[in-house]
């Protein structure tokens, strides 16, 4: 790969750039651990509730499902009141102001320790651009807590698209101005490096801790095809001259 | 005003926040006077480039105009040779890269001297949303030029509306996840403001040096009914307790 073509870095967020899994077991077994004295497998509640937001699928079928809308906020509502309920926890457990708290663990989910310090130096040379499902408000709130440094957030409520719809990757590079072949798609899951690759981006497989049981076997490693592999983001930033 | 009921600021930014007249004035004489030797008026000829931007109208005429975007870089275009063609600059004067590289002066607009050290105190303690006619690529390049420090690009591109329809404002609202009251509309423009507050959004009138001829009337300063008016981006800090 030519690194001189890149013109912006479109990234994944949620295990690519945050540790999703950490966060939602920290402030899972926060509330329920502390305050309520339940005692879960915090981690698995973490992949309970994340995997409910992945099968959300296509917007379609997400705006069925919400009533009107395709926003992660909305639709992590219904998925913490159906995870809460797969691990046997009663609905009067939290309060209101308790369950909203929990449904937006996401806006509090940390950067990986090299996030922040990579993309800082990746953004003197290339614009840094949020391609994700989680929703504007979501995006930037968690931005704004852990110092993400985003030139644009072109979420799914912005494109019109989850991925790994084509459109999602393709609106996101028409609204920077720029040709597929000029950005390159970052994410430590193989299936959208596959997506953006069949699109024309050019693709960074950036390796993470193994999210789950499944993931561990698919994104422990890059895929062949993937152009770019590399162990975290001050590497990428290493191997991209910044 | 209640500033603490206040969580974002949404923003105007041509004209608010940079200098369009002095940009597209200076970028013209540097290509059109420096190189071509012309001379022409280079203020009246940017109030007659961005008068043709204004004239866009609603997104379906612009739409229609453009063969299929709302986006203001290809309107830009179009209106550009208008303009050269107004002041009676022959299609073949210039290159068609510098015929890019002016229809892209808006990429290049200078923020006014108070805007970054205002908004950079601003944006501690509320989000910092633009919510501009321009498009995205457009508003990311101004950006990362003068260092503008967006918390989100809400522009017309993603709202798929232009301001003054109240879709434009009310779907910027959405996306930040608040209620209208919740956000500070900042503009240097009344009807800009008029509509943002019949949306039910606080207005912020900032004074700026008059744009042309109209303009000068109406907004020396700000129209009743305006929550607050302030001297520029600082001060407006100041205003807010940042």
């Amino acid at each position: 790969m030519e690194s001189g073509e890149i013109e912006a870095l479109t990234y994944d967020v949620f295990g690519t750039v945050v540790d999703w899994r950490g966060g939602i077991a920290r402030d899972a077994k926060a509330l329920l651990g502390g305050e309520k004295g339940l005692s879960l497998d915090w981690n698995a509640f973490a992949i309970a509730f994340k995997e409910r937001s992945k099968m959300a699928g296509s917007p379609e079928e997400a705006a069925a499902r919400a009533g009107r809308s395709i926003r992660a906020d909305d639709l992590n509502r219904d998925n913490l009141r159906e995870t809460l309920d797969a691990f046997g926890v009663a609905p009067d457990t939290l309060t209101p102001a308790e369950f909203d708290w929990l449904a937006k663990a996401w806006h509090r989910l940390d950067p990986w320790p090299d996030s922040v310090p990579g993309m800082t130096r990746l953004r003197t040379r290339y614009i840094l651009a949020a391609v994700s499902s989680g929703n504007v408000a979501l995006l930037v709130a968690m931005a704004r807590r852990g110092g993400l440094p985003w030139d644009a957030i072109l979420s799914a409520e912005v494109t019109r698209y989850y991925k790994p719809r084509p459109e999602a990757y393709l609106a996101a590079v028409d609204m920077l101005g720029l040709e597929p072949a000029q950005c390159l798609m970052v994410a430590s899951h193989n299936d959208d490096l596959r997506a953006a690759d069949a699109c024309g981006l050019r693709t960074a497989f950036i390796r993470r801790p193994a999210e789950d049981a499944e993931d561990r076997i698919e994104d422990a490693r890059a895929a062949p095809g993937v152009d770019l592999a590399v162990e975290n983001m001050v590497d990428l930033a290493e191997r991209l001259g910044c």
